[in-house]
């Protein structure tokens, strides 16, 4: 998927939803548990509950990892599912991964080829050479990690470098490397402040930004500083959606759920004039 | 596996020497490729040439993810294979892995739980909750990335902090952590000049060296500063072991070259009065 097209998605939608499977089996709703393949049963309830108001899915690639071939059926299902029946959504494969060059290929073609994704995360710390075989990938996007949300995310990334923050160095320069019109940057929604430096360093590039709602992080503040002219964000919720209700009707209880995180999408749409962007 | 077992192999063997195996189909002998799983008949036959020569092996899971869930089962088997017939190899799982606390705690399930491993590699960038989730599990080890060979290593490594470069603080913050006995870090060996100051931060743990060979790296550059009395140190060749021949005798091809690394490492036991330590 190229850039443009994802941009008429969240145009047609009003919605710049990322929808996160993070599908642990302790949790899904007890009578999916003799389902042949639970997980898959329930991500595909769950998309076809959502997937008018959300323009990416995101599957935790650890949350099937951890099944083993199972648990890697049950990824490969779901992503063959979202390209056959909802081909306009945007996939990203949460996986951060990177490596030495040549390895760094090889999780490319696992992504972007084998299982059809149309990104994947990918995390900094090996340098240029980690990130570049990924963003070889035509109409493929490389998602690389900025400023994560997490308790630690600081322990590194706010280290002082010579101009800035590590987190700000790693935008700096990951936008000079070949192909860095494919890149997205991982930016944390519980640090909604620190987007106004972001958007200094990457005007234009989309980044993704988990951290709404469950991790606390509040829609407004994030659109405040990082909303493009083409939005520019996508902006994820996985448990707050996923697991909005445990029982039969849970894809109900998420649609629901993605329904009023869509509803105030459209009202910032409407009070930054992005309708006819 | 637990640190005394490992030395103790170590001693056994006279060597410290790790067989990577990266494993591309499209390198291996032809004549393996009409086999059920090539990728396993591969790395069976490379295990048994060598086993008595390495003390580990370390699957690049980036090789195997890349033929989905095919590959997945050859990586599946490979680790039983070593599980089951040589229970003293130290088994690394080459993931480079590394997210928020829940989703690393699934990472680990994955490789030490699911697979089996003794070791995982981790990326640090996400700090303190995104490594910790691994030291979790008893008698299992976690390899974090300290400095990488490659090319784009010291782009954000080798950036300087306050009282360093990037990878020294990461070390000096990574002991800090619960459970950090059982760290390991990753040091490349194409910087064999940096080891001496790594080894003032971290004295006694476990240095996981890639880049000895195909790299250019020197096992005597390396040994000279990164040796301790226990060894502390896990030497990698993957590519110059595995790919040594291309024909039926591949197996003895990488046995040859395994025995050329063992036996300089048994010559520098002699040398450092480590005979027995």
């Amino acid at each position: 998927m190229n850039k443009q097209e994802l941009i008429k998605q969240i145009q047609k939608k009003k919605s710049f939803l990322c929808v996160g499977l993070d599908v642990d089996i302790d949790k899904i709703p007890a009578h999916l548990k003799k389902e042949e393949d639970p997980i898959f049963a329930f991500n595909k309830a769950i998309i076809d509950a959502t997937h008018q108001l959300a323009v990416a899915y995101k599957p935790n690639i650890a949350f099937y990892e951890a099944y083993g071939v199972k648990g890697w059926k049950s990824l490969q299902k779901t992503i063959n599912y979202l390209n056959d029946q909802y081909p306009e959504i945007f996939t990203i494969a949460d996986a951060k991964r990177g490596d030495i060059g040549n390895t760094s290929t090889m999780y490319a073609k696992a992504f972007f080829e084998d299982l059809g994704f149309d990104s994947v995360t990918v995390a900094p710390y090996m340098g240029s050479d980690s990130v570049e075989p990924f963003l070889d990938f035509k109409d493929k996007f490389t998602i690389l990690l900025g400023l994560t949300s997490n308790k630690g995310g600081l322990d590194f990334q706010g280290l002082s470098v010579s101009d800035g923050k590590l987190y700000q160095e790693v935008l700096r320069t990951a936008v000079t490397w070949k192909n860095s019109e494919q890149l997205m940057f991982v930016v944390g929604a519980t640090k909604a402040s620190y987007f106004e430096g972001i958007r200094k360093i990457v005007p234009n590039h989309f980044l993704l930004v988990p951290g709404v709602g469950a991790q606390g992080g509040s829609l407004q503040d994030v659109c405040k500083y990082g909303l493009t002219e083409e939005v520019g964000l996508l902006v994820n919720s996985s448990r707050g959606i996923i697991y909005a209700g445990n029982d039969v009707d849970f894809a109900k209880k998420a649609q629901e759920e993605a329904q009023k995180l869509q509803l105030e999408m459209e009202q910032i749409f409407l009070e930054n004039n992005l309708i006819n962007f």
